[in-house]
């Protein structure tokens, strides 16, 4: 039995994570979640989760009780105070972002806490369209303040790898989705739905015509299990499905089951990528052969899921 | 006539840009130097310095002051708080190298300043020894926490000119020696010499036979005017002289001047680099053909300038 911090557990993927624990790997964890939020909003009732710690991730404090009072044996970090397209103030990103990070891995040492997952980014990560899937050797460029954040933290993991042992798995995701996705702000398929149920206007950035690699959810987390499994220690592993979607594929997938949907283009946002697609070769050689959820089905559970929650919030939730 | 302000204007880097400015450039350029000390150590008269600005580079408003009262063209970093082999706070190096950095290219973007000079490090930057001369496309691995503020900090740049139109001009420099190096603690060449004249023995980290790229200071304040005069913008550049030197063969140097001097070999320093070769295809591609300093012609010059110096120490210099 492993004890599992989850920082930013309470989020979209924190949700899946913990969920996807619940339902299959009950034996194997138990979690520990650290969360601006105090408990999960997702209705979903998760008996892996043994503690919550409800605060601040940038006061190490926090962070310091938390390893003094429990035994940790793994650390999955998917916490973020800014999402790409927004964060445009380099000095909050570090603040709030890398800085709370170091301290994290400073407590980590001290409690000879070593294993660490960190879900980075594919598209923040490697910056505009290269012509050809980004490799995890490439060199890369950025396109955002939370995207250089992302590669500093990549990079002192590997060096604290090297000076103190640490065992970082480095996730350099694609574009998730699926079910408990609370932002309003960030992952289309979540907000294009959540603005279509809710019969308003969707404004796309563009023309809707990009490529991105887009991976469900649940997909991610298993992958991510599968990983942890092989004991993949001290990589950096692009993670996405090879599914390339332009946003208006998305758009139209949105009206079949929501007929009313309408949309409209409005300009575009320079600090996105415009196109990501991501070499997945190092990930198929360490998990082999593996279905990828279609974009359809993952829609539908979107919907599903957000039908149920709206259900839900005469109950306050 | 260009205004350059030069941050870090009276360290080793600094010393040595000011001086070619004064020998050379004295109807091209005039300086405004920000640096913690109130004005130069090495006893030049420089007179294209038109003013001094001593105090923290952490303190923006200083920053922010030195650009409302001059109308600077262009600007050259060369500060660092930490040096390679003894950066272990990474907090430390983030809140003074890293955020001063974000509040300087803020206040140039406010002022409309776009032009900038970045010393970067090739070592630091790149990391372990990889079997051959690092490129400016490699993925990298720094192994110090002042390699992962530089990199960072190039990232930044390359973002901000893509986001603001800076023109950033970044050098990876091996490892520069020559006079106006004032550091005990960084630059062999340097520490050497001054252990040597001193009469006491040098400890060697490491069993001294591994290879680094060495270029003399003028040498590579030389090709930054050259790559200036041929706006080159936008551009990550490893400068080096391709001569690779080991340890062992610079203290036989010293040894030929002081033959007195003697040497001991201690523990490996794992934050420094082993071993480091630039390739520097890129960079002699723009400048064309340079003949470069011998390391017996430095370390000459190095030895002159301490000479000189410790006849000037009566002067309270």
């Amino acid at each position: 039995m492993k004890t599992v911090l989850i920082i930013g557990g309470y989020g979209f993927l924190g949700t899946n994570i913990l969920k996807y624990i619940d339902d299959e790997l009950q034996d194997r964890f138990r979690v520990i979640v650290l969360d601006r939020f105090p408990e999960n909003r997702s209705g979903l009732i998760l008996n892996s989760v043994i503690k919550s710690y409800a605060g601040d991730f940038s006061d190490s404090s926090l962070v310091e009780k938390v390893f003094a009072e429990n035994r940790i044996d793994l650390v999955i970090h998917s916490l973020s105070t800014t999402i790409p397209a927004l964060s445009n103030n380099a000095r909050y990103d570090v603040e709030t972002n890398l800085i709370p990070t170091l301290e994290l891995l400073r407590c980590m040492v001290r409690h000879q806490v070593y294993q660490i997952v960190y879900i980075s980014s594919g598209g923040a990560i490697y910056g505009d369209w290269a012509g050809f899937p980004h490799k995890e050797s490439d060199d890369v460029f950025p396109i955002s303040t939370y995207g250089v954040v992302k590669l500093a933290i990549e990079k002192y993991l590997m060096l604290y790898a090297k000076q103190y042992g640490l065992k970082p798995l480095i996730l350099r995701l694609s574009n998730p989705f699926g079910p408990y996705h609370y932002s309003m702000q960030q992952g289309i398929c979540n907000v294009a739905i959540d603005t279509a149920l809710s019969g308003k206007q969707f404004t796309v950035w563009g023309d809707g015509t990009s490529l991105k690699d887009y991976i469900y959810v649940t997909d991610f987390v298993r992958i991510l299990f599968l990983l942890l499994q092989k004991g993949v220690w001290g990589e950096v592993i692009n993670i996405g499905s090879g599914h390339l979607v332009a946003v208006n594929s998305i758009l139209g997938l949105v009206k079949e089951f929501i007929p009313d949907f309408v949309w409209s283009y409005g300009s575009f946002i320079s600090n996105d990528v415009s196109q990501c697609a991501l070499n997945t070769t190092k990930m198929k050689e360490i998990i082999g052969d593996y279905h990828f959820v279609e974009m359809e089905e993952g829609i539908r559970s979107i919907l599903e899921w957000k039908t149920k929650k709206k259900g839900r919030k005469s109950d306050g939730n």
